[in-house]
């Protein structure tokens, strides 16, 4: 007789053609309201506004995070690295929850609105909540996501520089943007895994893949994440958050949602408990900021309305990326002219006219080191081979600085 | 001197890989806020529910329909058919702009929203509006979109069975929502085109080509856009949309944004003038809908709470879909159990329970024949060869009863 | 310590990302001569005279079957259907091999090289020889492959109108050439595979599905393999072959390597005893064909030059391709134009002019029926739905005749 | 009436959808038995012996240049460069035939056939040849690919760091093996190309994909072109030919095709006038030396059969790929097992024991820089920017040494 039930599911995924849901406990978690909430979280914040095609939600990527970590515990196995199946399901679970803490848009808008919380805490928190609900069935899952549990490759599976997320969410940025140049293999990169006293490795035949890889986050980054538009148009949306919470703070009215307004005013984050915080935190999405944004424009506040406005119009102000720091003379310039411009109080001043910096490395051992599974059984790091590029240029930060002010302004 | 301005911009698109800008009016089109507003409605509408990677816009989607319009007129110009540079700006404005009228969601939704009004209406009175301020140079697009231009290919090339907005979107929705069966191949089928007495053909080695993108779109209507979950949802979406009319109709607060607020008082559409439903108009998009949706799952109603709820937790209730009509008897069956398992009142009982039909024809005469041009020159409709396939199962509606009910409900 | 043999290998394929050897037999048989020479044959024979792309190997093809196999049989074990290990490697051994004894070229050299005995007989004769060097382990492949083996499913996974060599060679066939039109979904086909009384069977959501499917193929045969072009390219190929036959029967010096002379001279196909032929067939590649049509270009023999050059330099005549036969008088009126223009002798008439006839049928019951597994756990053949299609299109074979005669004959 | 005529082809390909004929004296150039050649001579030589999908032709990639052409004309005429039709048409021939001259296998292959002519010189040979034939039409294209022509920039679209051969052998060799992480975005590199100051540059935008491409380019080189399996037996094919021509030198029956003995044959190089060589030259494909090959499997001296039987059989001996010169000492005791294993002459222990380097530079100032349009159009090469890598590492050559000797050698 015919045994499938509806819970053996497959979503189909345009990039991994089929993500098989493997049982019915992670497909209970799936369907829980707190995971739910990720089809309205967009993966990349406002990167839409320069590459129209980034649309995918969170939902979808820690879907293929699942699909990836089967292959890789299928991998491993096939090594003769033991897997327990209690092991497994605990990594499908922390894997898939591994973002469940984010807030609506990117990590810069999170910092406003949770603070002093990184996602990662607020990704504990609900799967604590969740274990409750689902009576300690992700106890070791959640052993592993907090690298309490003995074995420490899978916690290295779920967070390190060869974790599935980054797998993942390269992959599918590169896709559903068209920047082609960022693809991995992530099959590849998987295939090459293997475990050696309890360290996640990669066979030495692996090298130029792991240089590649990095070089393709690298090029991500500075083509994608942190593209001067995308950057700016979140700036931006940070300012109008802080315009509406100090005109809040005011006692003016500021149309949005209960659960935005919870977050916007600060002093609630002190007073209640974590409960009360969790359950606005999941109420809470990207519509909730659009729409705010969106009934924003109509405001009397000519900075707050200015604003909104930029970012529902895209009519976004200038912006410059350098890798030197702004003279004070050239920010000066920019001051008097925003000044004049725009005609605003100076008090307002920091709205429209703003900088600030971005950095990323391209290889960053604060995740840990990647190591290399020598053909010997010994094993060496990366960075530590006889590389034909620089090591320092992977290790040292990239630092550029940005300033932003309006578009009418010439110099 | 280098002499690029950023006019000249390419988007980046993960399927045709860039799509170029040909020129600044078209590049002042697309920034106008009319257009942008494209990028807060999702093509598929609810059908993420089901494909999680169905999340691109109708922005997107226009912008797909233009690079495949540059290489139709490019195609048709090596063979000879001449397109004046005129011709060419407006056809790249039309097909632009042929869905600038669509609201947010899916179709069901926006007959909901503007009742007596096709989209098609609403799109030739914003492109009007855009006409007024573009000064004029609109004109011929506006032409060739009513079907008043001269030249007849030109307007089939916007609106036919084989137009530029299919062989986009059919394309576009099969990549994204990872049903690779439905892809089509745009690229052939344009290679494959020509014009003869001026209509659009098709050369005569393209027979096959025609029959396989006859069946992606019937394989999509089925498998996708009428797929009974995605339905399901749009349906539910609807019935939300019309309980809180009804609330509202008898003074009760509903909370909603200003411009969803015009458009579920029926009222409005009959008093105003078209300049205020426009301007109503173009300010609404997905994020009002969803927005009022979510805040909805709190209100006191039962039934208005239960709807919204069903829709952002996922929690449908249950649909049959049928090649046959439902039974009364069955139909009795299920009203005496819905009355029974929610205890609600009868006057709601429409809310929990109803059905409806969908149908789909996989040649639709409406839009024209599609016309073979034979390598003897003469002319011959696609349905007239001695097709393999009954020729009636091409042109005969599909139609599929559908019934929904609450899970709870066992017969 | 790392356990890793060269014997775990991964196989890249731009379809599937990696193919993965399953274990060390497998690896061993692959590495064989008699698998080796599949590397030195086409998979689509002289498409490529159509299709720059589709130079792919029957090689290749056999890894991809194998990929196939592995995912179908995790699927089926997923749903509870028990595979023993044994079953499970007898079943990629018998994929893997199930085209062994494929000649050079296409099916129709095939034929004129061995004659009365189908690829398949000779498969089983080149496994038969591989069991006995690896003493006996191919023994439930060979079992299965030539349905033998009780459980009756294992051979439909092998050859069935859904077998995983289908599954392949679709999607292979339709990525090589580009024609996109003809790619299947292999994954989502596999994904609904189940098992019912034996009999391997679909689930009841897939009916679309296999009816996308079994229209692709149509698409693929009309378009691609029944292509014109490669269609009498092949019968030159042909010809050029049967006309060194009769010029070395009288005795004349053909060039060509032993092994084709072998097959070439029809009495040593009686005469000798099976291994002795097999050890010919398995030196016989592309390359002696290829090989020898390149030298016979210089022949003193002009039918023989005349038919090698028009491959080599793809100096094709003309063909006609009709869904009527052509008629008597027609074909007198060839005859005579081909006389005059070539002025060769009423003898050598059939090498340049020549008629003959394709079909396809798109569902073969040949191959045993389609049968779809309905939810209420009863089996249906796919061709009993209430079709949206008359069956009667899918059953009945299409036929088409040609004609081919000297490009420079215009009548 | 219809006036498309053959000659306004397409040709289906897996990578850029369709390749389109621009007109008829490219028709008839690709239609050129000197041109079909090129369907016999694969691109990546043995590579397919690593990664099976890597079958493509010279054929299929000079088609994709000529795509690559068109792409890029009409990317830089839309920024106001000025291209006549006639220099379109000589860009198109020049890229059509730059590799018109390729041997048969690799480069490695092809200098032990023609010793002191590049391949260089032989396409201008055979593109002279050519001209001749169809009346002057090439003047301009020959002008252009010996760098005569007064533009300079349209030979650096020909030949360059940039120039669309590498940009579609890149792609098209990434796609067909299937690493896809050394696939580059043609696409956007064209995008970006312009011209000042008559050089081809690139915009500002593009540095980091430049850096990308390059490093692409690099990464293809170690995991593919100079993989250790297919380095390995190209060697052993080249000590294959030189055997065969050692023992042909000693009057020995080699049995091998007329156009490959000429080329044997050293000094038919040098008393024949180019004309000969040409005719012999065009005649000589993959076909010849994989006939060639399967033959000396059965000769009976034990070196030629035992060089051709790895290849055929992929049988092949060991190699050692190191960043380190191998020490004399280790080269010794290789030479003592090697002698000894095999019990051959040391007159023979070249064709068993050999060592050789191979060495790639990731940007190589021998092709002429790369320039950086910077927006205030002024121009810099590439690498003088502040690169974030050494720019040492990607100028200077990296070299690698190999050695192979007997697989059953064990030290």
């Amino acid at each position: 007789m015919q045994t499938t039930t509806n819970k053996l599911k497959i979503f189909n995924d345009p990039i991994y053609g089929f993500i098989t849901i493997p049982d019915s406990l992670i497909f209970d978690v799936i369907e829980h309201p707190i995971f739910q909430r990720l089809r309205r979280i967009q993966q990349m914040g406002l990167s839409s506004m320069v590459y129209p095609g980034a649309q995918h939600t969170r939902f979808h990527h820690a879907l293929g995070c699942l699909h990836l970590m089967q292959k890789a515990i299928q991998t491993l196995r096939s090594k003769g690295i033991e897997i327990s199946t209690k092991e497994e399901q605990a990594l499908h679970l922390a894997i898939l929850l591994h973002d469940i803490g984010h807030g609506p848009f990117s990590h810069a808008l999170e910092q406003y609105i949770i603070e002093d919380q990184s996602h990662e805490d607020l990704s504990l928190a609900l799967m604590n909540k969740l274990n409750l609900e689902f009576g300690g069935q992700l106890d070791v899952a959640i052993q592993i996501f907090t690298n309490q549990y003995p074995r420490k490759f899978l916690f290295q599976l779920i967070s390190s520089q060869l974790d599935m997320d980054r797998l993942d969410y390269l992959k599918r940025d590169s896709f559903y943007t068209g920047v082609v140049e960022g693809s991995i293999n992530s099959d590849r990169l998987i295939a090459m895994l293997h475990v050696k006293d309890d360290q996640l490795v990669v066979e030495e035949k692996g090298i130029y893949s792991i240089e590649k890889f990095l070089l393709s986050r690298r090029f991500m980054y500075w083509q994608v994440y942190l593209h001067k538009t995308g950057l700016l148009a979140e700036q931006i949306l940070i300012k109008a958050l802080q315009r509406a919470a100090e005109l809040a703070s005011y006692g003016e009215n500021i149309p949005m949602g209960k659960s935005l307004q919870f977050f916007i005013d600060k002093s609630n984050l002190r007073e209640t408990d974590l409960e009360v915080i969790l359950n606005r935190f999941i109420d809470l999405d990207d519509i909730d900021i659009l729409n705010a944004i969106k009934a924003w424009q109509y405001h009397d506040d000519f900075v707050l309305s200015e604003l909104s406005k930029s970012i529902i119009l895209r009519k976004l102000p200038r912006i410059e990326l350098s890798e030197q720091k702004f003279t004070d003379e050239y920010l000066k310039a920019l001051q008097t002219g925003t000044l004049q411009v725009f005609g605003v109080d100076e008090s307002n001043l920091d709205y429209f006219l703003f900088q600030g910096k971005v950095k990323n490395r391209t290889y960053n051992a604060k995740y840990g080191p990647i190591n290399i599974l020598l053909k010997d059984g010994s094993v060496k790091e990366w960075l530590a081979f006889d590389g034909h590029f620089n090591s320092v240029s992977f290790t040292e930060p990239v630092v550029k600085y940005f300033v932003s002010y309006p578009k009418s302004l010439k110099l």
